[in-house]
């Protein structure tokens, strides 16, 4: 078997791509990334990837709900009692959701319609003018891809698109920056059947790359600064059909629904 | 509150650390270091972030099992029986072990001494000599605090270590690399109190900084190749007293145990 990644012994950049202006409903996300790219005056090689926060996406694709727009339902408006949250941003919350994983201590885990187990179903309304709350992306495959082909056309080479947001996880504190959507490159590098330094087979190894890369995105993307994309160069990612959708653990092979 | 790290609009490079011979029990793993990195003719700056793979410090650690010298128990004989494993490495990893979170369907995800919840209690017989199992390192902590030092004192500068592990996760498909052991640094970064770019208060933002540099090093440091550590340059890292036990979720605040 071929590994999907050639590990190298070379470095890797983490760039920030900065000074794209606040994003807005029907904006061109690519080409504000490739204006982005061209007075960073920096030059795409085959195989790099840029990392781009679902909020923007969420934004040019509209995905945003006027608060005064939503009647809460019973349930919502108890639990925002309870717990003292906005009963529109909780029915917001459970519009999104396909099943309730953990509804507790002020906390909602929920199951997206596309399957990703997160906070809020990926529900937010931080740094959104004040009455609006964010969706997640319709198809964060479909929106990667899209860019994704834009982008490659636009530089001539093959890129990889990851559309990125910070989610919480079991047992560990704080949140890490995992992959929503991703075109143009595998998602999971598979090392099974591959041998280890000992040249015995490796069996149960198989790399989260897509959340990696999207991780090593956020140290220079942040939550304060205008930095909502990064381009990861350096890498020797080889093109590939993944998708998001490939990080998200079939239900029969889940032990923790 | 001041943000314990400052989110740069300037790149990070994330540097492979090659040509560290085998480590063996006793090693001295922070002169290694020191050695590769000056081989590599790399300058550290301060605030720049080792990050090292667990496997060769539980080596230099002699945290390393035979397995003949191991007497499975009836619960780890039906176990292995059950499902074709090796029942002296499922002794050892119940050995391993503070608490069961699941144990079926051939796989064991458990919570070690440290607190850390993963597959197989962090027991792993891949790039060891054959008839040999590896454990975590006693104390993790301990051990990057015992390098950081070294490393400190050498370079001349204050620098952060990790030491990383690859973990999976629940409701996700693939690994991913995660700090274990922390000096030096934060390990998270707490945006509470702050405000987003429409001057909202941030309120449920907490990031996993260390987790997050762990995954950027693993994406030069691979499974198949001799690169058991990672230099993340470009940093502006703050010195800290954080751990990796600070990433652990409290029994109390965890809502999957």
């Amino acid at each position: 078997m071929e590994a999907h990644y050639r590990h190298t012994p070379s470095p890797v950049q983490i760039i920030p791509l900065s000074g794209l202006p606040e994003v807005t409903p029907g904006d061109d996300l690519a080409g504000l990334l490739i204006r982005a790219v061209q007075q960073q005056e920096l030059v795409i090689q085959p195989g790099e990837v840029f990392v781009v926060a679902q909020k923007i996406v969420s934004k040019a694709e509209g995905r945003l709900v006027r608060l005064d727009s939503v009647k809460p339902s019973e349930r919502a408006k108890d639990w925002a009692a309870e717990y003292g949250k906005d009963a529109r941003v909780v029915e917001v919350v459970l519009g999104e959701t396909k099943r309730i994983v953990r509804m507790e201590r002020g906390v909602i885990i929920a199951e997206t319609h596309h399957g990703f187990v997160c906070a809020n179903a990926g529900v937010d309304i931080s740094n959104v003018p004040d009455g609006t709350a964010t969706l997640l992306p319709e198809n964060p495959d479909h929106s990667a891809r899209m860019m994704q082909q834009q982008l490659a056309s636009a530089f001539g080479v093959s890129v990889a698109v990851i559309i990125s947001d910070t989610f919480g996880r079991p047992w560990r504190e704080g949140l890490v920056n995992v992959a929503l959507g991703v075109a143009g490159m595998t998602a999971l590098i598979d090392y099974r059947g591959q041998h280890d330094t000992q040249g015995k087979t490796l069996h149960a190894t198989v790399i989260a790359l897509a959340d990696e890369l999207a991780s090593a995105a956020e140290l220079v993307m942040g939550k304060l600064d205008r930095v909502p994309a990064a381009l990861l160069q350096g890498l020797t990612i080889r093109e590939g059909t993944g998708s998001g959708s490939d990080l998200i653990r079939p239900a029969e092979r889940d032990l923790f629904r």
